[in-house]
């Protein structure tokens, strides 16, 4: 996979690009990570990218001219149709769904605003995808890409050893993960669960779903409509119901 | 404010903590940023910060010594109990009245895991808030806490210029922005809308806000439930209905 950045601040991607992950699937020539800075492309004496927006109002807007020729500089001749894809916060919001769609595909190109707005006919003649990470206002679309791109080259096959295909696996059952301990046995007067040193493998499989289903149940309840749910569950689960009805009556 | 992050990864954040936004902000000393890795804490002869799991299963786990050990080592002698952020897929979903209530904060300090689980005395004794920026699975918390920082230290006082206010008073109506347009006023045969060269701003509010609305409508309608509405964006509504109702009908 090639992934292309166009941004004015390139060099926030430096120790993200390099690092852990990203910098390991790099190294092994699982992706080509590269930005692209597309205040090279304007076409004026100033090398403006922005400009006062039509109508009035407060706020620049990024011209559509220098962005469309990066865009097309860095696609390929052969290449029909590059995705491009826009961070905003109006955009569609993202989901391992959409990052598992995007790891199909050959070549990404991420156009990241920075507080300016957009000259809409970038969004109506370019973009091929809008994306926002959330609903909270950031600076820019760099971090937006960082994660999004994050999401999707660890999706790649051969970029995640053994030791985290497990951990991730955790997240496939839809419920949140149980609780992790290690050594040492007792820090400073905690202890570890007497079930976790039992040595009694059905009885760990079965606290630790337990206490999977008791969080989602608490956090994070709407994600319980999609999960996938056996007969025991369903009998905790009313339990836990049983147990709050219970606590509030008193 | 004061922010720490403890990570395995520091060099993540250079680029990030000094570009920008963030750089700008330190430089007229309204936040500090400091990284602390962790591992530095260790207190073994290999530097391990992480061990098997008790009970068994894949991955690894974050020890517990060694987090308390720097958050302890980085809490000034006068401070009462820090704020802990945990960075983690279960946490509470971040938004941005969140932001605004970290930004009331005068020192936080963010943990973040890198594919290891934490050991669950982490959460129970030290952690005081636990954050996802949004259900997609990423490989560490290094990613969210740039994004929980960034939405943060823009509120600040003093970190924003005019310029930048004035977008983001653009999220405080509820509704997603309306397009924007700038210089040339036809490209590649794309033109303004006339409305935006009108020189009448009575009607260049009007089409504004339509917009806005519509594009809320159509992309994210969940937003209106909780939007400051007039009878007039009502009337646009129910206009759109009747659209959407006349076209399905055909």
């Amino acid at each position: 996979m090639r992934i292309d950045v166009l941004t004015l601040f390139p060099e926030m991607f430096e120790g993200v690009f390099t690092s852990s992950i990203l910098g390991k699937a790099r190294e092994k020539g699982l992706v080509e990570l590269h930005t692209v800075n597309f205040r090279d492309y304007a076409n004026n004496k100033h090398n403006t990218v922005d400009d006062y927006p039509y109508g009035g109002g407060g706020g620049m807007v990024l011209k559509p001219d220098p962005i469309f020729a990066a865009v097309e500089d860095i696609t390929p001749k052969d290449e029909t149709k590059p995705r491009v894809i826009l961070m905003c916060p109006q955009g569609e919001p993202f989901t391992q769904k959409k990052a598992e769609e995007l790891s199909a595909d050959k070549h990404l190109i991420f156009i990241c605003g920075h507080y300016e707005g957009y000259d809409e006919r970038i969004r109506e003649h370019l973009v091929t995808d809008e994306l926002s990470i959330g609903d909270y206002v950031l600076t820019g679309g760099e971090l937006p890409a960082m994660v999004v791109i994050d999401s999707v080259v660890r999706l790649l096959p051969g970029v995640l050893g053994n030791e985290m295909s497990a951990v991730t696996d955790s997240f496939s059952t839809g419920l949140l993960e149980y609780p992790h301990y290690t050594r040492p046995a007792t820090f400073r007067n905690w202890s570890v669960p007497d079930v976790l040193i039992s040595g009694h493998h059905g009885h760990i499989d079965e606290w630790r779903r337990k206490q999977s289903l008791y969080r989602t149940w608490k956090k994070r309840p709407d994600l319980l409509a999609a999960a996938d749910l056996t007969p025991k569950d369903r009998k905790w689960l009313a339990e836990f119901e049983a147990e709050r009805d219970r606590t509030e009556a008193d």
